[in-house]
């Protein structure tokens, strides 16, 4: 199938390096092979093979129905602080049906199909005991999680080097606007598991990963590491099965999704997610309330807290590393939303703000959010509070509804803390660039710097069908700015279930905008593969080009369509400009040339600089006066 | 032809707004018919259409053999400062071939194919005269181009009006970072024809408007206005022919390109051009040196400045409104370029650095400088001073090369200033996001404010295949910070050669990358295209969201791939949550809720901040204490 999640990558082979500390610690990478160069005198000197950061789990060829290896099994349990237990029973309604008749039909009709593979008992915290990765790094303990995270960040670098990178580095560092200088000490040279540890302790990063996920590699959320992007997948009352939702997964992590969220929103919800988890090599985080809302039949008002704890639970147990938690959206807050051009657009905030106000009561979430942290921290499942009263639209950015709910959800991320519960924040949506700054500066002012999670922003409404582009644009900018995690806005956004292509065309403009702003944080590494893309370009190694881009397969194939003879991936033109006139051709001379000359850099720029200075001063002053 | 240019928008017409100083001054829009508002009441809301900038020229049928209405003709002639003359004789050299026997055989192959419409005489100053709009602007003339403008700027409303835009647009205000506010008077909330005036006498906007162009829509570029795009077309040595180049020339305009150069290289140059001209709506650009280059069969070192000056004559006599004219590649910035990762990527660049290194002469584009002014000013082309020297990859990003440049740029405007010549400066390129703003100040800075005009740019090297995605972030950005105009890149760039789809492609990105930047501006009526398409969001109507849209039949098709049935474009839910669980039906029940409780928003907000202050005093001091 070829254009299966299971295809491999051109030239590309998983390498692992093993942890120091726990030598069970064995991180993936996928390697990218390179041609050698052919210098100008003909030598041919090799390039070293780049390391690419990989989310796309352990096996490339997978059976769906048998899961992935349960990679941190023996690092949960050698902790020693968790107890199976036999857990919830399954109940008809957990997959949408109100009787085992109906569940009886849909399984015969092929619609509701149980995982068929290793059912474990789920796990849990011991009594008293708190299985958080917040726990363990506010009491000094380096993880294997934080360990295989440390080495992941570095790409697999053994120790601060020094990157050729951009030659400004130093004016680089100085313009850098990104606010975690502000706060903290930045990014380091070199990721030490220390620096994992101390960063999960202070709440400026979060390690989402449910001791019942033990399949998950782990990964860190937080803006002093690699920018991190989100896909959602999910069925809906409207479309898709099972298999599209899983198979969504893999093609997700193929193309670089670090998480993936469940929103499924119809019928065999329960199931879905069973497969999903038990295939993915990334976390999974799910918004609760959705599937609460079903068991309820759509209708909000009848929600209770029994049946969203019971469905907390429910997710917790199948493994489910991060729960969107609208609990700021409060009763006081949803009447400003009434003028807004576009009232409240997030799914969960609405159905909050339904039920608030069919009962006159505070949210259930925001009453009850103790104990949801006292679920939380037994399973070790991560805090996404939820920004249900998020702007729809650019007229409504920043406005009041908005803000009130970020200071709530500061004030209930310290409540959180207190229970060493790992926390992110969600943020917009729909923001237009001059605003997008103070979202992340107030985010972290306010919610004392836990990490920013955010939907685009989208800097225009005026381009459904592109809203890829228009929220990378915002992504790029506040990854710079200091978000932790981008979600992905799909090409279908606002009109349409996403297919795989809107899978993959969401995840690549993500790719991009995360990659842009690990450049722009100067996080160290990110420009090594620019570098080397930008170096086969020059050197006209067309197949290293493409291998080294993030869509290898679309970049050979738009070469091909201009210049499809395999002679033209070998020669020395391109084939924009045809044979006689390429400017990099060209600029092969001015090399050689600078080389005879032997003229140093320095001389000419002083040269250069005496030249302009003598002409400024004959022509400068008078340029108003012809 | 279902993907043809002339194919119309949906419910949209084209509309007139006439001139107060000079009648014949009309100018087009296109306005977008809405469906009325169906009120909780059940009464019928009308909705007011929206006026769009309308690029695509006068007709929405033509004939491309005849050309369009020459709209400013009694305009030029009307100034009394040109004078029709024979011109130069066209030969074969000028379209590739080396002898009358080869054009001939071109002819009979119809690969060359002389333009069948109207050959007019060309036009040219009278001797001693100046007929560039800057002229006419420092001598205090308010001419019907700039009346013309004013209009199209204004969108077509007829004095200063409040509009209901972001509620926080004090605050908008105050985070602006848009360096023109820096260094002028920044937008003001309605364009009159003296502001344009203005703004062309102080250098700050051009008007490419060649005398021999009368076909043209006028239009402006300087940062106090809309920011623009350019798209690139052109034929190469590779591959396409004439009617494929005005093809994309139409496809072009139709979906939003400001201006457009002709890149052309290969064969049949001049003819292509003479094709494109004569049905441009929009200002032509080119880079004459691609066609000196080809007159001497590609090879750089045989270039002469009589050659180069007799193809400026050449393209100016038929029309081309700018020229890119890489004056600033010093022999002495050449062998800064040596050490870089990328070289020199440009191509004018590249055939410059080769013909100065060749000859160990200084660039005679830099030496003939004052000549060119001479020709520019006689036919009112504008300068678009390139920039051979821009990086080409992140590493090379804002080096000495590309800097030592831009300094020669901004001297070299001001010898075009003396002439009273109309100047843009292109820039890059690649850079990282850190280094666009420093971009964009030194160029106010040298180039003492002249409109800058860049090549995205590109944030990261690892996308080929979406850089129209890399690149759109960069081009926003720089459009915030004050770029004028924002040359396209498609997704074939670096690949291959782009086709409809890709130049459509290219276009959509840059019109997202140029509005995003109007609203980050605070540009006067910008968000009124965002409101309405919100507004229709919000209401269901998905027929105004799709039509309000930058492209609609993309937005239609998708959102019909999920829900085909007619109907369900007009019901109230949308196709992603279905029936029972849409947030923006659930958020109306929130609006009637608000009227019914009648609460205010202050009373709201008051309530809340206090909760909260009490509840921070509560807990607020504790937090790490846990």
């Amino acid at each position: 199938m070829e254009n299966s999640a299971a295809q491999a990558f051109p030239r590309s082979k998983k390498v692992f390096v093993h942890g120091s500390i726990n030598p069970e610690v064995r991180v993936p990478f996928r390697e990218i092979e390179l041609d050698p160069t052919s210098a100008y005198d003909g030598a041919i000197v090799p390039n070293e093979p780049v390391r690419i950061y990989d989310t796309s789990g352990p096996e490339t060829s997978r059976d769906i129905t048998k899961g992935i290896v349960p990679l941190r099994a023996s690092w949960i349990q050698g902790r020693g602080d968790v107890e199976e237990y036999f857990g919830r029973t399954i109940a008809p309604i957990d997959n949408g049906y109100n009787s085992d008749s109906q569940s009886e039909h849909a399984r015969s009709k092929g619609n509701l199909r149980e995982y068929p593979g290793l059912r474990r008992k789920p796990l849990r915290a011991k009594s008293g005991m708190n299985v958080t990765q917040m726990e363990y790094a506010r009491r000094g303990i380096i993880t294997p999680e934080m360990e295989f995270i440390s080495i992941r960040e570095n790409m697999g670098r053994e120790q601060a080097t020094e990157y050729v990178e951009n030659r400004h580095s130093k004016r680089n560092i100085l313009n850098q606007q990104h606010p975690g200088q502000r706060f903290g000490a930045g990014i380091p040279q070199y990721i030490t598991p220390e620096f994992v540890r101390s960063e999960i302790a202070a709440g400026r990063a979060i390690i989402p990963a449910n001791i019942n996920h033990p399949e998950l590699e782990p990964m860190i959320i937080g803006r002093n590491f690699l920018v991190k992007i989100n896909a959602n997948i999910g069925n809906s009352a409207v479309a898709s099965s099972i298999e599209d939702e899983v198979e969504k997964l893999l093609w997700a992590t193929k193309w670089g999704a670090d998480t993936v969220m469940d929103l499924s929103t119809g019928k065999n919800i329960h199931e879905t997610r069973e497969w999903i988890i038990r295939n993915s090599p990334v976390p999974i985080g799910t918004v609760p309330i959705y599937q609460a809302l079903e068991k309820v039949n759509g209708k909000a008002e009848e929600l209770t807290w029994e049946i969203f704890r019971d469905t907390l639970i429910e997710q917790a147990e199948q493994g489910v590393d991060y729960f969107t938690i609208h609990a700021g959206v409060l009763l006081r807050y949803v009447p400003l939303t009434a003028n807004r051009m576009t009232g409240i657009v997030s799914r969960g905030g609405s159905i909050l703000a339904k039920w608030c106000l069919a009962h006159h009561t505070e949210n259930f979430l925001y009453t009850n959010f103790e104990e949801i942290c006292d679920i939380m921290k037994a399973y070790d499942v991560s805090f996404s509070l939820g920004d249900g009263l998020r702007p729809g639209s650019i007229a409504d950015a920043n406005d009041d509804a908005q803000l009130g709910e970020l200071a709530t959800l500061g004030e209930l991320t310290k409540i959180a803390w207190k229970h060493n519960c790992q926390v992110m924040i969600e943020g917009p949506g729909h923001v237009p660039m001059q605003l997008i700054k103070e979202n992340m500066d107030l985010e972290l002012d306010q919610c004392n710097e836990a990490p920013f999670y955010t939907l685009g922003p989208l800097v225009t409404d005026i381009a459904p069908g592109y809203d890829h582009i228009t929220s990378a644009i915002g992504a790029a900018m506040i990854g710079w700015f200091g978000c932790a995690m981008l979600c992905y806005v799909t090409p279908k956004e606002h009109l349409g279930l996403p297919n795989k292509q809107d899978v993959k065309d969401g995840v690549i403009a993500y790719k991009i905008a995360a990659h842009a702003a690990d450049l722009a944080k100067g996080h160290p590494g990110a420009q090594v593969r620019d570098n080397a893309l930008s170096k086969a370009r020059f050197e006209f190694r067309w197949e290293d080009q493409f291998n080294l881009s993030l869509d290898p397969e679309t970049a050979r194939e738009y070469h091909d369509e201009t210049l499809p003879q395999e002679g033209a991936k070998t020669v020395h033109f391109c084939s924009m400009c045809g044979p006689n006139f390429c400017s990099m051709k060209i600029t092969e001379d001015v090399r050689k040339y600078a080389i005879e000359v032997g003229i140093s850099e320095e001389e000419a720029l002083a040269k250069g600089l005496k030249e302009k200075s003598d002409e400024f001063l004959k022509t400068g002053a008078e340029i108003y006066s012809a």
